[in-house]
């Protein structure tokens, strides 16, 4: 099998207007959950909107990026404890997986199965995109979708038939990320050289310029992804988990 | 490209004592970083354990389960924001990201990139095992892999060459695990429905008498993931998060 994929695949963000085969797209769904498990408990669900005006809704809890509205299909994969404890409760088993630990199995479970779906979907030609906001406005995602307790969504993907080519972005140089038997942590100078392709890169650049900033760092701490934002969605986060009946350790 | 692949994967915890190339290795981790990745923050690495000694250390982390020692390799995948932090300090950019939102990005990112080296590994005639003990025991295994604050254990796939068959274990009908457009909540009736393949097969039969259960539901709550697991597990990781550095909403 050729592996030359992975090492070309990009995300695309525009789709062409030709709808994906419904059989096709569970079928790559269903291939997806052969992907590795916790315990084979499967703790996850995916939800595949292609409804306009479901999509509508979902729009603005995803601050209106274009590719919800044009993607044929926009899945949303949730941690999922549902269906199982529903399970559990009709054959005489007490579940006791309302704690954090059973919320981060779940997530494990959801984003392991999302990545494999990505990935089978890219390989049918397919494009992919994955949108970061569904943890920061997972509440108001959950009410589109109508999603009941002990389901949390935790990664969307908009999926479609790409239109036009798109250039492939930087990765850091594989040193710079693998360690060999423990963890050697980063010198000032290894991070300079980890560093040093990516911040050279002309369209890294424009972004620095763009932003009336002096780093490229500052782009990611200042307009990107603010301590403010963080804190803020950390916060909606963290109390949407409890509410959907994942219980913190301190707050039991 | 065959995507039948996917449909027939399995788990491989028995592996012969070839070893993996390390330039083979390290290719396919190369290829797995270009895996979808939040805004290219790339919030994962990567600790590639060969070494007999640690792996000797990593094995009662994780319960002794003979994969570690039997592997060629055991990689520890961590949520890590130690070097983007790095790299901020570097490139006077003020991070903000000791929070519960950044650890839950950083985490995606590490379970994405895991899953992405899993398929690329089996591709090339490997077989993976993911160890679920990695977030009971985050602890232990940061301590022996030296790992610095900002970095969390989330996931270890031990890898190596198969030794031997490995039968397929079953998954849930594809309509249990995905819904249109929005969530369907199940009816005690579509819970039997969805599980009904499952508890028929022999070896689940098989495992509820092993255990002197009544139904293979309470293998999972009375022996294999209990509640009390669950609560200390998750007390356990919560409090390790937090001292990596991640701060809880409620905890500021």
């Amino acid at each position: 099998m050729n592996t030359e994929y992975f090492n070309q695949r990009r995300t695309i963000r525009k789709y062409s207007d030709k709808e994906i085969p419904a059989e096709l797209l569970k079928k790559m769904l269903e291939s997806a959950m052969r992907a590795p498990t916790t315990g084979n408990m499967q703790l996850y669900s995916a939800i595949v909107t292609t409804d306009k005006e479901i999509k509508e809704q979902l729009s603005p809890c995803h601050f209106n990026q274009p590719q919800v509205m044009s993607a044929a299909a926009v899945i949303t994969f949730c941690a999922d404890y549902n269906r199982f404890i529903k399970w559990c409760e009709a054959s005489d088993a007490i579940p006791g997986y309302n704690n954090f630990q059973s919320f981060m199995t779940a997530t494990l479970d959801a984003a392991i199965f999302a990545q494999q779906f990505n990935t089978i979907a890219e390989l049918n030609g397919l494009g992919c995109c994955y949108l970061g906001t569904t943890t920061y406005n997972a509440e108001e995602i959950a009410s589109v979708l109508h999603l009941p307790p002990m389901v949390v969504p935790i990664i969307t993907i908009t999926v479609g038939y790409p239109d036009g080519e798109t250039i492939q972005v930087e990765r850091l140089p594989v040193n710079g990320v693998i360690h060999q038997n423990t963890y050697h942590d980063y010198s000032e100078q290894d991070i300079k050289n980890i560093h040093s392709e990516k911040e050279s890169l002309e369209v890294n650049k424009g972004y620095v310029t763009e932003n009336h900033k002096t780093t490229l760092a500052q782009v990611f701490t200042d307009v990107r992804y603010t301590k403010a934002d963080c804190e803020t969605f950390s916060e909606k986060f963290y109390k949407f988990v409890e509410k959907q009946g994942y219980k913190f350790p301190d707050n039991k």
